[in-house]
């Protein structure tokens, strides 16, 4: 929930896609090289480099954009956001802060989320390739249903992103088949309808030969409103 | 989804609840202690810890229930669950197997999820207290909405258990209010109906004061036939 938001803020201090990290100052005497790591790395398994490869190879005419993705918020993203939408009194602390990390990215290189994200502006489409590791268990031998719920949120919040900054309202979940650990799958999700300041987005799980529907689901988003505070 | 069946299995080798850690055989000649992480821990605020008092004085008359929490399955869980629900094609290698994580334990302590539950079986009632760590940021200063759906998928799914294995077919999530990271909030699910296999269990999250609804969701649990394969 309102990752779209705190993406939207991030990406002012991001690099172009194919610049391989970012550097951002955590404090006046600190640099920090951020990672990029919406780029293939040792973990990822031959099927999801061969969809990383297509997928970029659609980029190449500007019609499909991969986005970077980074373990962490710039400071400037976090002062930015706790002054625009939380009130004085609840801003967490700049230091406690600075130890903070991105939910997806939090976990080991291979044993938790894998995946890269493609956006198509024309279709109004995110298309995430997802591999998840050993540590995303739910019962043994598939990925647990509050790790297949995260890359749903994430996937629809990047989608919705494009119409503004917005805020997860509703997240509806059609479990249909449990998808195996370590397998690669893939997330599509595309804005369905728009009413006011409501973002409708449809988003489903399927196999890569798309033959195995895993997960459907619809996401309801809202545009936040700079005056009206969270907290 | 499909936690509670897991979860279920996983009972069958855990110790009884006082029982700081449970002992299992991961390997003819392996030993592994298994720590149980639904007991306090240095990570712990005072909120949490008073919280879990409160509720272990409820466990004395026997009308609540604290649940063990374990980071690893048993292999015995493991094979159990490949035999009865996974066809035999498509069963993960035991020694990979071996270092697959509950996806909900897998974060280091104090920095992913904090978390005990308490069950009433008269009630039919799973209540969940939960301290969301630094590594479970969605936005700068929140909780993830991917992790918050973990925990409404593990407290239902420990709801839907008590009736039997069962898998999640539904989860329908309304967030309504950002959670601070690092605060503590309690997920309250109840089992309001059921319809032959099907098992409908409503859940929220409110702050301690009960002054604030964070998240309110309901959830679609199927009772699994033993005879029905999931791959």
């Amino acid at each position: 929930m309102l990752r779209s938001c705190a993406t939207r803020l991030r990406t002012l201090g991001a690099p172009p896609a194919k610049q391989p990290g970012a550097v951002w100052r955590l404090f006046s005497s600190e640099k920090v090289i951020h990672k990029d790591y919406g780029l293939p790395n040792p973990s990822w398994s031959k099927d999801l480099r061969l969809l990383f490869d297509q997928f970029m190879k659609k980029c190449e005419d500007g019609s499909w954009k991969r986005l970077p993705s980074y373990r962490q918020n710039p400071v400037q993203t976090f002062k930015e956001f706790q002054t625009r939408f939380v009130d004085p009194g609840s801003v967490t602390k700049e230091e406690q802060m600075s130890k903070a990390q991105q939910f997806s990215r939090s976990l080991e290189e291979g044993l938790g989320f894998e995946y890269v994200m493609f956006y198509n502006k024309g279709e109004k489409r995110m298309v995430c390739l997802f591999q998840g590791g050993l540590h995303l268990q739910g019962v043994p031998g598939f990925v647990h249903g509050g790790a297949i719920a995260t890359m749903i949120d994430i996937t629809t919040g990047m989608c919705a992103l494009a119409e503004g900054v917005a805020m997860t309202a509703n997240l509806n979940i059609d479990y249909k088949k449990p998808i195996p650990l370590c397998s690669v799958v893939v997330v599509n999700s595309k804005l369905s309808k728009t009413e006011g300041r409501k973002l409708f987005i449809s988003c489903d799980i399927q196999s890569i030969d798309e033959k195995t529907l895993y997960t459907s689901a619809t996401a309801l988003f809202i545009k936040l409103d700079p005056d009206k505070r969270l907290t």
